[in-house]
């Protein structure tokens, strides 16, 4: 085992691309079978290629009682193999028994992460019995090929990676090795409980698979590494079909409508799919894809069309699709007058729940606050019958008009920025600059934007 | 549940490209439950949408001592619904347990093929709970995304298509609306076996799982409608690359190596995948691909690897890869003389496992032979000093060189047809045409080789 563990181990630090030197290794050790076994032949893998350095890490969830014993019992086995043992421990509010897995996981990671190195490498116990248990838990969740990936073997975590170099290997030759190896392990007895959902699984689903098929978990390993690659493929196709359907409309990332048309059905979906999560949203329903197309991008010219998601509507405006945050920026009831921040906020600023909405004013010499004050306005405060005349046009007109001629999207019209030098209008920020009052000398503003 | 039929029928229907008119439907009916109630629904479905015939087919495998009866009880049936019923009856060799539900399947739609009318849509009562069969099925098998795909609601099957309504249905479903409805059915006794690995799943593992988590049926199904859609995804990129990539070379669609290296490699693996699927062969395995890229197409340049599959080898030659049959062609002992066949086979043609070569001779005019003598001969039955002036060319060459210098695979070498008028060369049939001897007056010859 320890010949074809090293063989694993060295092909998958060879796919990592930003791995030159010999990297260290930190197990993540339960003290359960598989990290034992893991750390073991880890340290095997050492012996015979030099240059590497080994450290494992505890996490104590604080969810069993027999927590601390595991934390001692993984010390005692550090202790013997000479390895360095990092000790974290969290508090976990138990929800569901379901959400409870995922939320240890969280944990877990949020401790290798407080404290990893650069190109650090954890690694996980994870083995081919795993990943039947996560492709059923996939199946049962319908989340399509996107969930029939599994556990990879390898993938990037912050500024190092995550490796499951065990992920060939069942839990069968993991104890067998165990066992010839003279190990001793701990038994998480809340792996018993078949409340949890990957439990039922373990202990009444995969069992009978195994009898019947004892070659089961090997074939459903091959299907989610053919399914990774297949998602990777894929990826590429929506990132260079992203290319040809993007278009930045005044800051935002939004699709031209008439280049999604002419994708297929399946790439526009795929497209569509890449870029909401691209933008930080949750993968979208199928039911969704289609609002998304049918009921929005090819909606009549004179609807404004919009679907909601958790946190964000998909809005169409002017043939593109934007995607629009559900949660407002709220507005400040005066105007803000700048008194020398580097970073402006100018949102009401008053809730957790609300959007920032700052400006950054770190171009701007404060000297100039000696002869001009500098204010901030929203829609709301002008003048209603104010207008202006941009730079590059011929005559004034009214800010309403303004607006839509620069195509500013409706939803976006309340929360532009208007700068103003002393009395001047000088730029609608973002949007366009002012053509200067003649005879009237002021300074020009490097100004930006940022909201979150 | 028949305005959730209607409704999922007719918009299967509406994506069916070939359908104008409304066709015909013909029930696969066993007499089972799944069937019974889909051609109840079908005819209620008649009834409200006009100018659709509606009849059923039922065939008798031969291997329950029931299957008369089943057939007397779908006769019965469709007496009561006046729905016109074809009777077929095959007879399947049985062989193991499992391959035995393949062979049935096999031999069934050999049945609706011969009695299909063009545009007719066999339709077959597979539910939502079949999927999950199916889905638990390709997990075993390991055969990746192509597997998960499962059953679609509808694909084309010969002049028509195969179309699945009741594919978002459950068994429970099925089996209450034949409650409510009054009807009967038979039960195949075969169902209940658990060697065959359906029934394994049916009866051993699916009701745990829907017990636990009533809905993966419907999570499955929507699995398999995501690994379709992104299934045809992938095949259009394939198709694309495909463009990119091939190259003809004497009549083989080769892969040319240089272009398949600026692929990545989930895209060449795709690419490799369908290339070998659109030339008839099986999918490979991702070992088998892994040795097609590293040791038949990067071998060294002074090598001539291959990859040997069921009944092809693949091959590099000069930068591309071709697919070999394995089957070899039995040249004949002598040369062949043309007696004015309009197809002249060229082979020995001794045994059934043997590739045949014929040459089209219809374009040709059997008046000539009244003044010429046509011979064909393969480099075997040529003088080893003969040499032969390509048109084009500025000298003669021996045929060795020649067949070298026009690229001729070498395993093709050796059958090469060579056309003779009279003593001359005229032809290497496919490869070059032969100048013509000063003062010799001859005829063209318009001939086209037919290999299978």
């Amino acid at each position: 085992m320890q010949a074809k563990f090293n063989q694993q181990l060295l092909s998958i630090i060879s796919k990592l691309p930003a791995i030159t030197a010999a990297p260290r290794f930190v197990v993540a050790l339960s003290g359960g079978v598989d990290s034992i076994v893991l750390l073991k032949l880890l340290v095997g893998f050492q012996q015979q290629h030099s240059g590497y350095q080994v450290i494992a890490h505890n996490v104590n969830h604080g969810l069993s009682e027999h927590a601390e014993q595991w934390n001692e019992f993984c010390k005692t086995f550090c202790n013997e193999l000479n390895i360095e043992l990092l000790s974290s421990k969290v508090n976990i509010q138990k929800n569901s028994r379901n959400s409870l897995e995922a939320l240890a996981r969280e944990a877990r990671y949020q401790c290798f992460l407080k404290k990893m190195a650069d190109n650090d490498i954890i690694l996980t116990g994870h083995h081919q019995d795993d990943q039947l248990e996560t492709l059923l838990l996939a199946l049962k969740r319908g989340s399509g090929s996107t969930g029939l990936q599994g556990i990879r073997s390898y993938q990037t975590f912050h500024s190092g990676y995550l490796v499951r170099p065990l992920l060939n290997f069942s839990r069968q030759q993991i104890i067998d090795y165990a066992q010839i190896e003279g190990l001793t392990w701990v038994e998480d007895e809340s792996n018993q409980d078949i409340h949890f959902d990957r439990n039922f699984i373990r202990h009444q689903i995969a069992p009978l698979l195994s009898q019947r098929w004892p070659a089961i978990a090997k074939s459903v390993s091959r299907t989610a590494q053919l399914c990774q690659e297949q998602q990777s493929l894929v990826d590429e196709i929506a990132a260079e079909d992203l290319q040809q359907c993007l278009e930045m409309r005044l800051g935002d990332e939004t699709l031209s409508i008439n280049s999604l048309i002419n994708l297929s059905i399946p790439r526009r979906n795929n497209l569509l799919r890449h870029w909401l999560k691209s933008n930080g949203l949750d993968y979208p329903t199928s039911k969704q894809l289609s609002v998304l197309w049918e009921e929005v991008a090819l909606a009549e010219q004179d609807k404004q069309p919009c679907l909601k998601l958790v946190k964000h509507t998909i809005h169409r405006y002017l043939g593109n699709l934007y995607i629009v945050p559900i949660q407002s920026i709220a507005l400040p009831k005066e105007p803000i007058v700048w008194k020398g921040e580097s970073l402006l906020r100018v949102d009401k600023g008053s809730s957790l729940n609300e959007r920032t909405l700052a400006i950054d004013f770190s171009l701007v010499d404060t000297a100039i606050l000696k002869q001009h004050t500098i204010t901030c306005c929203f829609r709301k405060h002008l003048n209603s019958k104010l207008t202006c005349q941009p730079e590059g046009r011929s005559k004034s007109r009214s800010i309403k008009k303004l607006l839509h001629e620069f195509q500013v999207p409706p939803w976006q019209r309340e929360q532009v920025i208007f700068i103003f030098i002393d009395e001047y209008l000088v730029e609608a920020l973002g949007v366009w600059q002012c053509q200067l009052t003649p005879n009237v000398e002021l300074p020009r503003l490097q100004l930006a934007m940022c909201s979150s």
